[in-house]
């Protein structure tokens, strides 16, 4: 332990964020590294140790780790254990720079949530750009209106009803940055009108509920099983005013919202004035059959569809949309602000070209096909590394669950990390007050480039106990 | 009066909005029309006559019913009153569309805050688009730094220094969408590093001091006198943590911080460990002598610069840049959220080839001499049409000021928007602890078309007293 630490580890104080010790933890690592507290080099103990320092569970500090190791700030090694990064860019010779935050890239990829996003279809977008900057009125440069513009709204209308049988015309649909500020927005919205809790799924993404907390909602949970989140139980739960669901592909399980669950999501908001929100990132990925369609289709006045250019084009477009109720519509774009808080135009009206040329439809199956393949040859290569290991959540979606031996996680995701192949444990998408579950790994089977796919899936195998 | 407003005006109830009464009737009125409950056509209570039931200020009302008429929502004739506009879009047979927000455009628009849009360089920025879209490496698409890419901030960092000698390195440049997400984020970080309240201009944009309010800051007013903001008073006012100046251009009346009145900003700075906000909207626009250089260069330390693309190519694009004294970087970075908060990548790539190709000096240079020309002919038929009234804060930017005897404000106004002419009155950006001051206008000759300048320079000199 070097002196750096020393100093450093007395002080460290924990506050979580958003709820998390994780985030919290990060947070601190990360500043005490900006700011040079922590210098290069400094050898961190081990997360042993600093759990049992703080308090905290082990699998917390592991987990803070392994993240600031995925984004730059550490570096592990097998024996030379965990230590600050040395950061090219830190405070140099004129000594005012501050640290680039920019994330450094694992040698293999694997963490779900991404697109290969090495398949952009840089041409075709090209193209519709032309097509939008020529057709653009004026106006489109200018202040407008924040529920997007209505070239998109148009054609995200026709092709949501025929790709996700979604009930949706150009005036209820709102455009937004990305789902998250889809559900920042749906949160204060649900605050003002007074619900106090919002049910969530039993997994998911943390950083969703942290979302739904900050704009004031409990996020009590659903236990999510082999047919997804049990929604018959949401009668129970007297408080609740919202539920936000994965039904066409649970996150991160894989498992579409049996038929029966799907009513009784719909009959509990209708009988209670809840409101479902459909969280459909991955919808338009189903490989053994059709797609599963919208729940909002069943009532479009109870069920909010959220859907994303995210996982279907690139999530650095941060465009996504909402289909609303319609009585819904005024308080979302009350929440969103005013002209000033619209979406960049250009990117908008480009999509729209984009949608309108046929060349979204093409690109997804295009892509369909590049998935489809790949989880074919992960499922295959898992067979033969590791045949007791269930692989599931396979039929649609850009991401599978492998379920490990009993207590293994954790030291997999340690050895991931020293391949430098990142990866996710199944544990951590699990709510904190949802029953203990297995030991797994969560497959981004669709985040590496073609190039990168074979040597991703390689070092995965050798990682596996 | 029809049945319509009868029952609607005896519910009629105003919350302020961000303290504002007139957003809050505005609001008021606008989900009245949205939800059908005041009917196309319905014609509305003079704006004395609503003003006296409500028991607010004439203004307010006549403010509001002029705002509704620039969007669209209401609709006002000479002898036949406001009414409820008719909406080609409203509710049809299906019965279930909810009514575009999309603002309906006046005949003539002098509203300040918005370039000429009818300018916007397309083809150069297509070829922008083509050198960005081929040159992105694939992470460009995906999550990434959400504190703006670096191609861009390296070549701000660049133009901020030659253009408008900010001091500026890439790594304490955070990129955001548009001014307003700059300013909610930092009073989010002054609110939490402890700060009540951030000193703001007598006049100036109530937007921006309702988004201070929102974050938790008191927003005190610092006086206007033709050398800008009174900063001297700074020192007085002991509960404040920041000071939001336009130091270039004061917005709107147009007169640059006098000197010395930039030294006492920086030394109550220095001496309170306050902040400066440098909100430089439009600086690259100055007609008869070299720009103004920006406040942040007398203490990068002390003084955040904000800067734009919206004055100077297109609000459109919501791009906008801080320049942060270093030990804000990681608090504002935080503030912004992870990854999934970052700006569209594109827009990102696509303005840093537009600014390294020299394509972003061409253009403002272009507009400099088109703006300078429509205020050398505003000017002119000013003092052709109303000799007596003084036009003030030409020297710089897309406004001017003109001053209008005593009480003649709102009818000027007023006949304004019965000519489809939309402006804007001065006392509309006072601050409501200011003094009380002139009745003038405020004329956007930047935002007409090339094509609709001198119709837009007609009706002015029309409605004229």
């Amino acid at each position: 332990m070097t002196d750096s630490w020393a100093a450093f580890g007395t002080d460290l104080h924990i506050e979580p964020v958003g709820g998390g010790l994780r985030s919290g933890l990060m947070n601190a690592l990360r500043e005490a590294v900006r700011t040079g507290r922590l210098t290069p080099g400094t050898r961190l103990p081990s997360s042993r140790t600093l759990a049992a320092d703080l308090g905290i569970a082990r699998n917390t500090v592991a987990d803070a780790y392994a993240e600031l190791v995925a984004e730059g700030w550490l570096t592990a090694r097998q024996g030379s254990g965990t230590r600050v990064a040395q950061r090219a860019d830190a405070a140099g010779p004129k000594g005012r720079r501050a640290p680039s935050r920019q994330v450094r890239r694992p040698a293999h990829n694997l963490m779900p949530g991404s697109p290969d996003l090495s398949a952009f279809p840089r041409t075709e977008w090209l193209k519709a750009s032309r097509r939008a900057l020529t057709a653009a009125p004026d106006q489109a440069f200018g202040y407008d209106d924040p529920q997007g513009r209505i070239e998109l709204r148009t054609v995200l209308a026709g092709y949501l009803a025929r790709a996700r049988g979604v009930y949706a015309d150009p005036g209820r649909i709102v455009i937004c940055s990305g789902f998250v500020h889809g559900l920042a927005l749906l949160g204060k919205v649900l605050r003002r009108r007074g619900v106090r809790e919002a049910a969530v799924e039993s997994c998911g993404l943390d950083i969703h509920w942290n979302l739904l907390a900050r704009a004031g909602l409990a996020t009590p949970c659903l236990p999510v099983d082999g047919s997804g989140a049990r929604t018959g139980e949401l009668r129970a739960m007297r408080r609740v005013g919202a539920a936000l669901l994965t039904p066409a592909h649970q996150f991160p399980t894989g498992v579409p919202l049996h038929p029966d669950r799907r009513a009784a999501a719909v009959d509990w908001a209708r009988s209670s004035g809840g409101l479902v929100l459909e969280d459909d990132y991955d919808g338009e990925f189903r490989y053994d059959r059709q797609p599963v369609g919208a729940l909002q289709g069943l009532d479009p006045e109870r069920v909010v569809y959220l859907g994303t250019a995210s996982k279907s084009l690139a999530p650095g477009l941060r465009l996504a949309w909402m289909v609303l109720p319609e009585n819904l519509v005024g308080e979302v774009c009350d929440a969103k602000g005013g002209p000033e808080w619209m979406n960049g135009s250009l990117d908008q009206l480009t999509l729209a070209e984009f949608m309108a040329s046929g060349a979204y439809d093409r690109h997804v199956r295009a892509m369909r096909l590049r998935y489809r393949r790949r989880r074919d040859q992960l499922v295959e290569a898992l067979a033969g590394r590791a045949p007791d290991f269930r692989v599931s959540g396979i039929a649609a979606g850009l991401h599978a669950v492998l379920e490990l031996p009993e207590g293994t996680e954790q030291s997999v995701v340690q050895a991931a990390t020293w391949q430098g192949l990142a990866l996710e444990r199944l544990s951590r998408f699990r709510h904190q007050d949802a029953e203990p579950g297995r030991d797994g790994l969560v497959i981004g089977y669709g985040t590496p480039s073609e190039s990168g796919w074979a040597g991703a899936l390689d070092a995965l195998c050798r990682v596996l106990p």
